[in-house]
């Protein structure tokens, strides 16, 4: 008998229909004779409906109490869910995170997991019961209500199928897979039969929004394999796991576009030490999260330093930027979320030398200017126009996974 | 400084403008000087709503998951209440019933208080805060979120109360006080400026729909001084509590009308002892809230006996009825939902005979039919058509409160 993790994200549960579909599979895996563990998020958009509900009420709603506010469309999920799998017959619990012992710390919109408790999922397998758990949930040691921040709910199915020691976590999802690019985007993108974590990593960070960078971090750092499938079909999915052994032969495994991005920069800072300790530390304090970092060459002892952001966090980093902007004597700074990153990634890269050479050369034909340029051993990332997004992409796909299909 | 509880509905915070309104109020009560606590409902018809989505994921949702559903309006309500104070920059937390530690039975959807813990609520009313509840829900010692049922946060808003010691618990809603009958039905209606606990109980359980009849019963026990007022206006209220001096004159307070109804009826129930027994505990089981009981007048030791219900309870109370009639020899039964209560109410009654009498000539007079009788010492209740209820309610005040104002 295996243990399965499955999570079911906000579209897969958006209507009742939806969530009747959702119940069935949840039951096919139990009566394949399998112990199931349920992660769900909010229905479809009640996430964002919530947000604009609080924007009604005030500008700059506090963390505890969008927390408390949002917690309820993952609550909303679990009973519905629970209620359709009755209806099937099979016996089944809704749990809160907070029920199952789900512990964060205290960064509220963005807590991180500190700790889940087996105890009452346990007895609940124990009994027989299918267990259904709210995503994007948790709770600091003082009982209070905390969420994950965006895509909370991959993590939250990471985490239970790491302590519960999962055979494997099933993240059901609109696509039916991971692929070399965004399907939308780019035609000829094709679906991966497996990809590393690292590679899963570069690419979820990169915005390809298939799984959120903190649950694959997670999964990479307890072993826990990874399956990406549609819930809308029965096509096969994509593994993520250590070693990929399908893939090893493509240099460049993905294309991934993210909008995502906003640009800011400080101009004329003295070169000093600690100087970008006091601006980092600053924007940390804030929990604003800082992509890419560029420190340009030092011309007449002064400096820029230019970063990227969430767009999100904008307003709160140029708050913080102008706090900060004294101290450490900058004589001015300037910001632009018209921009996109668009990246290449692939284990391949590392024993290929040249490939952004190539990227490069790849994006000046078609025009594009780069603003800012960030690489690892797996990728390369740059900030360009928001304009030029897709025909980045389209063309970054043709010249290193292959043409579009016709 | 004086504690004030006050409990706003769901009318009273159906949308963003409503919320900052009562947002404004509470402000304003702090400002006076005194502590609040405040508890509120989910806004306008999210109950139903949640209940409608559940309807149609099954056609009968498990109570313990309709809980874990219905739990989320309120914890809404209270998010959204708490940033519209932020928003007016006085200090203010939000906490749900299992947080402040409101701990119930196990009666899903129908869980009574067991207990309330001070301790939360006077840690942040000792920093400061406005503490916002939310009404309606509590947890089981399992800590399973349970709910107390319709009106609910009325229950919630008087426990918080007697626990605490206020000094008056403020129960704002959409009319401006008690009145002597609905206002929406009989146009004469007038509205009291105190009215006994008594009274109250049996004008609330007699569907005047102002307070809930468990809430006042509460209040009552505990001595909690109840004040029923408006969020929409600044009239003065009616105040619920121990004895009244305003009213005492009136042989008849209320008339009050009721369509929550059904009667059943079970027919040719042998003399036996114990038969009232095994039927009234079948339904008691089932977590069914019997109202008026008729037992005819035994004829050849054969016996039938009817009684009433609220209409939510019609289809479980039948099957509860057919497991139970060979048990008890019955012969047959019967039900109709399409019957509802008028009564009228008065602590006067007591030292006035022939009010009973009176009330019958009233409705013969009309032509309208009683179909069963029920009498305490301070109300007297028929059940009669549904079609005739309006007539009744206008016949009945203008005979005993006084004529339509023109």
């Amino acid at each position: 008998m295996a243990l399965i993790v499955q999570k079911y994200g906000g579209t897969s549960v958006a209507n009742p229909e939806r969530i009747k579909n959702v119940a069935r599979r949840v039951v096919a895996t139990r009566r394949a004779g399998n112990q199931v563990v349920v992660v769900v998020s909010a229905p479809g958009d009640t996430t964002d409906e919530l947000i604009a509900l609080a924007k009604q009420i005030t500008d700059r709603p506090s963390p505890r109490e969008m927390d408390m506010l949002l917690a309820t469309g993952e609550q909303m999920s679990i009973a519905l869910l629970a209620m359709a799998i009755q209806d099937l017959n099979e016996p089944v619990i809704s749990l809160t995170g907070p029920q199952v012992g789900i512990v964060t710390d205290s960064v509220h919109t963005k807590a991180k997991i500190l700790s889940v408790s087996c105890e009452r999922l346990e007895k609940e397998l124990q009994k027989g019961n299918i267990v259904i758990v709210a995503g994007f949930q948790g709770m600091t040691c003082e009982h209070e209500i905390t969420t994950l921040g965006r895509g909370g709910s991959d993590t939250t199915a990471v985490a239970l199928a790491a302590a519960l020691k999962a055979d494997v976590c099933q993240i059901y999802t609109d696509v039916d897979g991971v692929y070399t690019a965004d399907p939308r985007v780019v035609p000829g993108a094709r679906k991966l039969a497996s990809i590393s974590y690292d590679e899963m990593l570069e690419l979820a960070s990169l915005g390809a929004q298939v799984l959120q960078p903190r649950s694959v971090e997670f999964a990479k750092l307890h072993g826990v394999v990874l399956e990406v499938r549609s819930s809308f079909n029965n096509n096969e999915g994509t593994l993520v796991k250590e070693v990929t052994e399908m893939e090893k032969a493509m240099v460049v495994s993905g294309v991934a576009g993210d909008k995502n991005v906003a640009r800011l920069a400080v101009f004329g800072v003295p070169d000093r030490p600690g100087i970008a300790k006091t601006l980092f530390s600053a924007l940390a304090r804030e929990s604003i999260n800082v992509d890419m970092i560029v420190q340009s060459y030092m011309r007449d002892g002064i400096n820029d330093i230019a970063f990227t952001i969430g767009r999100d966090d904008l307003d709160k980093a140029v708050r913080v930027c102008e706090q900060v902007k004294e101290e450490i004597g900058a004589s001015g700074m300037a910001y632009d979320d018209r921009v996109a990153k668009v990246s290449i990634v692939g284990a391949g890269m590392i024993t290929n030398p040249g490939v952004a050479a190539e990227m490069f050369a790849c994006l000046a034909e078609q025009g594009i200017n780069i603003h800012m340029i960030s690489t690892s051993e797996i990728k390369i990332s740059c900030i360009i126009d928001e304009e030029h997004l897709t025909r980045a992409m389209k063309a970054l796909h043709e010249r290193f996974i292959g043409p579009a299909e016709s």
